[in-house]
Formats: structure tokens, sequence, C-alpha cells
């Protein structure tokens, strides 16, 4: 048998369970069947710690964020995008990198089919893939001169206008410099992995991964005129709840409800960024290809 | 007299006149105005040869792109964009760095407005000022391997259908990565400088300068899930005419029509970049803000 | 003295007065001199009720809504678009025509300043005008096959995510043809007059006012085909809360928080319409063009 | 056998066929098991005569399209969309009904596959089936004062930038108003059929097939809030040429090319409309559902 790369292999299931019994089940009979791959091909396997808790898989070391950062080559998330943006963000700081299994319809980051993963991850093991650096956001709200909230966010910062407001009025600065006072449902600002989730949506473009760039895209704005622009992830970008009752913001999965008037929403490159190993020849044109349907329907003549 | 950061200043007007009379002496009595001006800062002034025969204006040493990029210190536009556009394509190689001063409406890089143009000048001419680069685009149409066009381009290269053809349907690869097989109007590969032109109008992002990519929008793409792609501008993208009579292509002015089936239009960046200089203070976000009409009109409550 | 088409009539103000005493004594006055005006045209003058209350103009007949439906040949209405389909709603079962006066920027359908409403008005109470009427939507929120909640719609009927939910799930039906299950931040259906409101920030097209059809817009949609769609307006439109938390649904100012899953808004033409009546050469275009600032900005070549 | 409600049927194949052997053998045979299956429910079946000439389909008595109109009470096309359209244009003014079946991936209007014809068109012949109507445009070109071209279009009407040329300046009336001066690629008007098209990919909305009116979608317009715009059907639009070398203008297939400056299009809606049915419970949104692939990909959370 051949010296596998990665000898220490961190397994990672589906985060944030939903406690359904039957899919709970499926994941610990998926995370066994990897766990079993892995072994043979010579691995150390080791189980973190919420997934063992939430899955009962049992009979591996259990281990922490920051133990899998410490002693671990590797991290195989089996789950869908979700999870790997999950455990992506917590990884980071340690360099850990993640390989992605999925058992439903694959992601734009999860790549790997469940049905055929050993095939897949055996030439991985021994050090054939392609690596893919993921830039994330260090946010924060500051609430007159004090950060009374800090965030990392995978996909994008988002800020809302409150359920029964008509809009919210935002000012917006690049490093300190003014750029447009916005009245919209509200503004994202989305890094490259997020151009595919929430800012796709609200009119976005693309951005490939090696951009060095976040795009602000206004949702529902009320100037026609006003564009998704691509911003240097290197700047500072502040937006200011100008008007409006009740705005909120969003990083990722975590919100911060009830913003007043003068909060900023500061938005910052993190020094950290989050390694993604795909199967050799894996590129990022052919799954988004798959997964926004080009080639397919559409007008006709 | 404080001593003058730029010595040699080369006066450049409108590149391509149109041989209308009335905006002809218009044109030299203002480059006349600026030439004074500068002289009495202590500046040696030359003129660019096209400039002092399309406008008669004499009495300055008459230099080639070439002796300008060999000897002079900055050059002085006075006209729009276009102009500043392509002069700005043949001083790149030279590094001669450029301002921009406009007699009508102000454009997105000529900002400073003829009516006052000396008291923005002066401070500029001491050293204080800002400095914006723009990457090129270099181009080239390859035909059973043998290129047969070259051009370098600071907005954009577009690809169209042919006028009696209802679509053109083009290849698209990244880097030798397949990227998808586009039936549209065309598509556009912007540069930053470009992304405020053509390829907004097809519904493109705006793009920092500072943003090493370019732009790829379709234009009037038959699949709906086309959307706008941010790539990186150090990637060699390859456009093949795969169906469509009589596509052309063009490189911001200068077109190439009745391309063939086969034929690959091969975008990458150039070695060289234009350098414009600014008014200190000035400000990217001020220009677009005031060009688009941000914080104006749209729907009402 | 000409004898004048509209013999009695009825002067509204802002209102929703936000009770800023300087803006209250500004209507008054501006009020009170249209008044005059009028009573020296030679009309009868009545003052709607909470128009009078709410500025305190004293010295008139003080009507209902449906008093003035009654007895009015017209009313008059200071204010702004908002001002305007406010009573819009309430007048449209009396079939009163409505004069749009406006102190500030000219709205889309509040189009006679009131800086020169004298040399205005005066023709058209001689019968010289253009007339313009707006369909109105009839929309219902049944729960279990009760309904809960009736209200009309000049503008749009919006039904939206929950503040905290990441999308709401919406099954559409037409005339009980299945459309499509939307995932999005929601949807609008608006009027012809709605479409240059929230449908247009959504990416909504123009709808002529004489287009019997409502725009379906949706905000932010999950899938990227998923387009506006114009609908008949005799079609039945019923939507139901399939999936997500806290829903809510709003028709012009009115809103209905917390809607349950299998709850259905439905959606239908009202038997009413509004009257709008501009001055004679008044054109649904010029309002457009200079509301929406066409022929101004954008891209440059 | 039941008595057929359509007792002469009119049998139409490709219109347009590219003389491919293949394609025309496949034709051919398809239209004979049409034939047979035709004949053994009790119709008579003539064959359109471009289509016997371009098969070779013998044995039937060949009607022009008047002598069709004239004496058949129902036409069944054998093709695509195009080749609908194409028989549309031409039965309108007989008010001959037409049922499409389809070969290939079906389309828009052709919605009958050709594998289950049988089962299909049983109970259609019968009398059981919906009735959709669809306008019809009529357009002619005129040049100082004389009209030069006459054209009828299902789908739509398309001026043009000339292809050498960087935009086309486009003065729109409406019923004699002025609507806006359009510096785009090109303007389209649409018919509800005719908005899945062409109209589609320049970002128009889709338009009930029973809405009286045309989508106004300009292509890659210079001002960012010049937005799609629904017009009624009744009205008279004239779409002016005023600046731009070389715009052509396209009515379906047809072209006009080399169009002058003062050159008007005039658009109005013809006195007739096509007659399409369907299988019992079809529905419209069912087809839009499937073509634009609603429910499927997108943006993921």
């Amino acid at each position: 048998m051949m010296k596998t790369k990665f000898q220490h292999v961190a397994l990672i299931g589906k985060y944030q369970t939903l406690g359904m019994h039957a899919s709970v089940q499926h994941s610990k009979a998926a995370l066994e069947a990897v766990a079993r791959f892995l072994i043979a091909q010579g691995c150390d396997v080791a189980v973190e710690h919420e997934t063992a808790e939430n899955t009962g898989l049992a009979g591996f070391p259990c281990l922490s964020v920051a133990e899998m950062g410490a002693q671990c080559d590797v991290g195989l998330v089996v789950g869908g995008d979700g999870t790997m943006l999950g455990i992506g963000r917590k990884v980071a700081a340690y360099g850990l990198p993640l390989i992605g299994i999925n058992q439903g319809r694959l992601g734009f980051i999860t790549d790997i089919a469940y049905d055929h993963f050993e095939t897949t991850l055996a030439p991985m093991l021994q050090g054939h893939y392609e690596e893919d650096h993921r830039s994330l956001i260090d946010a924060r709200v500051m609430r007159e001169g004090v950060c009374v909230f800090k965030a990392q966010a995978m996909n994008d910062v988002v800020v809302n206008r409150g359920a029964a407001a008509s809009m919210v009025e935002l000012r917006v600065e690049v490093d300190d410099h003014f750029v447009a006072n916005q009245r919209a449902d509200g503004l994202i600002i989305a890094t490259a992995t997020g151009s595919t989730a929430y800012a796709l949506s609200a009119g976005g473009p693309l951005l490939h991964p090696s951009i060095p760039g976040w795009v602000m895209a206004p949702i529902a704005p009320h100037t026609l005129s006003n564009r998704p622009i691509v911003l240097a992830n290197t700047s500072r970008i502040a937006i200011e709840i100008v008007a409006g009752r009740d705005a909120s913001a969003s990083f990722d999965m975590q919100s911060l409800a009830s913003l007043a008037h003068g909060d900023r929403i500061e938005v910052g490159r993190s020094e950290h960024h989050v390694r993604f190993l795909h199967p050799k020849g894996w590129s990022y044109f052919d799954t988004l290809r798959k997964k926004l349907h080009w080639n397919e329907g559409g007008p006709t003549p």
C-alpha cells in the first residue's frame, strides 16, 4: 500500500443536523463507510466532536475544532455546501484543508459523489488533487464607536430592511471614500464563494475564486442605475444605517436584528483563507455549467 | 516659481477629429490656452504630431508617440474619454502618465473641467495628484494556428453575430478549461475601464480599477442562467466561433469582420498598463455616482 | 366667467400627515390658495374631513369620503403620489375623478406643479383634460377556507419572507392552473400604476395603464430563469405559503404579518377603477421619461 | 367510428427545409404516418403544396395556402415552433386553426410529441381541445412618406444597429406621442408569442397570450434606466432611425437591410389572429415551466 499524503484525517458530518432520525442514521452509515475506507488506506481517523455527538458515531478519537486544526492533515466532510461552509469558517485559522463528499445533489463546493467516493478519494490521498483557496470576510458591527458584534463569513454579509419597513437607506463608504446612499431592500457583500448564492439571485455577477474581490450587490434598489460592483477585498467597506426601522445584518448563518440608525457594519478580508481540495482535473467551470444549467433551455428562435 | 515635477509636457488633442471646422478651432484655442499656462508654470511644451496636423497648432516641437514616450514626463490630453483611451493604448509601452482635460461633459476618466483647468493643474504639476493604473488587453485572432490579427484594448474585446445572422455560437475556454458554448448576440470581455462602457449596457457589473480581472458578459444570451462572470486577468481566454455566419470581433475601435468557423479570439493581459493622473482627493466613486446618476430618480413608494 | 364643468369640488391634502408643524402649515396655505382660486372660478369647495382635521383648514363644509363620493364632481388632491393613491383607493367605488397638484418634485401621477396651478387648472375646470383610468386589485387572505383579511391595492400586493428566514416558498396558481413553486425573497403582483414602484426595483417591466394586466415579479428568485410575467387582470391569482417562517403580505400600505403555511393570498381585479384627470396634452410617456431620467447618463463609448 | 369535428385536414411539414436528405425522409415518414391515422379517423387529407414538393409526399390532393384556407377545417403541422410560426402568418387571414406535432424537443407552441400523437390527436379530432389565439403584428417601413416594405410578424419586429456601427439611435413614438430617443444595439417589439423568444434574451418580461399588448425591449441600452415596457397592441408604434450607419429591421424571418436616417418602422396589430389548438387540459404555464426549467438549479444557500 502506498503511503498516504494525509496520515491524520478528521471526519466531519452534517454540521447543523435537524435531528431527523432517518437522516442521522443515513449520515452515520456514510461516515462509517468513509472511515473504514480511510483506515484501509492506512490513515488514522478521528471524528469532530459535534459530529460524533449528533450521529452517535463511536470507536474513534473525538476532537474539538482546535484539536483537529493542531493534529490533523485534512478534514473529510460528508454533507452539503452548508456543512462545508460551516466547518470551513472554523478551521480557516488552522490551515486545515477540506475535502467534500456529497450524498445528494452535488454542490458548488462539495463535488465528490458519495456513490463512488473510493475511486475518487484514493488518488487524492496519494497527493493527486487540485487546491482551491477561498477568501473569508471579517465583519464587525460598530455602535457609537464600540464593536458590538463580530463574525466571519464565507458567503456574504447582508444588510436588510426590517420586515415592516418599505426600505432601508444605507450610506456606503469604501476606504473612507463616500460611495453612495443606497435605498433598497438591502445590500449584499459577497465573496467569490458567495457569488453563486444570494448575490446571484439579486443580479450580481459570478466571481472566479481567484479574484481578490467582493461583489457588492443591492437588492431591489430604488435607483435603476445602481448596479452590482466588484470591489478589492483589501478595501475596508463601511455600511451605515441611515434610515429604515428595524434593519438587520446577517453573516452567513448568523444574524443581528434591530440595528439602529448610525450603526456601522464594517467589512474586511480575514487574514485566513479556506483550503478546499478537489479531484485532479476538477474545474470550477464544470461545476458552474452543471449547477446553472448552462447549455439548456431558454428562448427559442 | 516652484519647480514643476513634470518638466517636459506633451499636448494631445482630439485624436480622431471629424474634420468639422468649428470644432477644430475650438480645440486649437483650448490647446493654446493650456500651452500658455504650462509655459508660465515653467514647463517645456511639445505637441503630438497628429494633434498638430489636425488642429494646425504651431510654434511647438512636434513629436511622434515614440518620441513623446522617450522625452516627455507627462501627456496632457484635451478631449473626451475616447481621446484618452486612444492615446492611452499607444503610450502604455512607454510608461508615460496622462492627465485629461475635458471641454464638454466630464467623462469617466477625463475628469478635469476645461473651465478651471489652471487651478486644478497647478498643484498637479507640483506633484500633488492621485495615480490610477489601468490594465490593457492583448488580443489576437488565430486562424488554423496562424495569428491573423493583433490588437490592444483598453475597454473591451467584443465578438458579435453577423447582421443577417440570428445569433453566434461561441465556445469559451479559460486556461484550456472548457467554460461554455454560448449562443447569443455576442460576448464582451471588458477591462475595469470598459466595465462602465458596453459591458454595462449588456448587464455586466462595475469593476473597480484595482481588480485584476476582466468582465465576461454575454449580449442577449439564449440561456437565461448565463450570467456575467469576472475572470482573473492573468487567465488566457479563448473564444472560438462555432456557428453563425459572418461574425465579427472588435477591439476598442478596431474591427475585424467575416470571422470563419474555427477562428479563435485569444485574450490576455498586456505586460503594460496605462497611468492616469487625477487631482488630489479624486475618487473613482465620485465619478461613478455622477456619471450613473445615483441618488436620483427611479421608482417611488 | 365661463361655467365650470365641475361645480362641486372636494379638496384633499396630505393623507397621512407626519404631524410636522412646518409641513402642515405649508399644506394648509397651499390648500387655502387652491380653494380661493376654485371659488373665484365659480366652484363650490368642500374639504375632506381628515384633511380638515390634520391641517386645521376651516371655513368650508367638511365631508366624509362617502359624502364626497355622493356630492362632489371632482377631487383636488394637494400632495404626492402616496396621497393620491391613498384617496384613490377610497373614492374608486364612487367614480369620483381626481386631479393631483404637487408641491414638491412631480410624481408619476401627481403631475401639476403647485407653482403655476392656476394656469393649468383653469382650462381643466372648463372640461379640457385627459382622462386616465387605473385598475385596482381586490385581494384577500384565506386561512383554512375562511377569509381572514381583505384589502384593495392601487400599486401592488407583495408577499415577503420573514426577516429571519432565508427565503419564502410560494405556490402560484392562475385560474386554478399551477404556475410554479417560487423560492425567493418574495413575490410582487403589481398593477400598471405599481409597475413604476416596487416591481420596477425588482426588475419588472413598465406596464402602460391601458394594459388590462398585472405584473408578477419575483424578488431575488432562486431560479435564474424565473422572469417577470404579465398576466391578464381578469385572472384569479392564488399564492400559497408553502415554506418559510413568518412570511408577510402587504397591500399598498397595509400589512399582514405572520402568515402560516397553507395561507392563500388571492388576487383579482376590483370592479371599480380610479379616474385621474390630467392637463390637455398630458402624456404618460413624458412622465416616464422625466421620472426615469431617460436620455441621460449611462455608459459611454 | 365517431364523426370527426374536422373533416378536411391539411398537412404541413417543415416549412423551410434545409434540403438534408435524411431529415426530409424523416419528415416524409412522419407525415405519412399522421396521414394514415387521419384517414383511419375518417378525415379527408390534403397536403400543403410546398410540403409536398419538399418531401415528395404523394397520393394526396396538393393545396396552396389560399386553397387550404378556403377548403380545410384544420391544419396539422409536423415540425417545430419555426414551422408553426411560418404557416401561422400565412393562414391567419383564413381563420384556419392549427395543431402542432413535434418530432424533437417540444416547443412553446408545438406541444404534441410525435411519439404518441395518436392518443393525443384522437380526442382533439372529436372536438376536445383548448383554443389559444395569438395576435399578429402588421409592420411597414416608410421612406419619405412612401411605404417601401410590408410584413407580418408572429414573434417580433427588431431594429438593429449595423454590424460596423457601435449603436443605433431610434426615436420612438406611440400614437404620435414622443416616447424616447433610444441609443442601443437595437429595439424589439414582440408579441406575447415572441415574448419567449428574442425579447426574453434581451431582458423582456413574459407576456401571457391573452394580454392585448406588445413588449418593447431595448437591446443593450445606453441609458441604464431604460426598461422594457408593455404597450397596448391597439397603439401605433413608430420607430425612426435617427443615427447609426446601416441599421436593419427584421420581421420574424424576413429582413430589410441598409435603413436610412429618417426611415420609419411602423408597427400595429393585424386585424387577423392565429388560432392554435391544444389537447384538453393544456396549460400555457406547464409549457413555460418546462421550457424555462423553473424549479431547477440556481443559487444555493
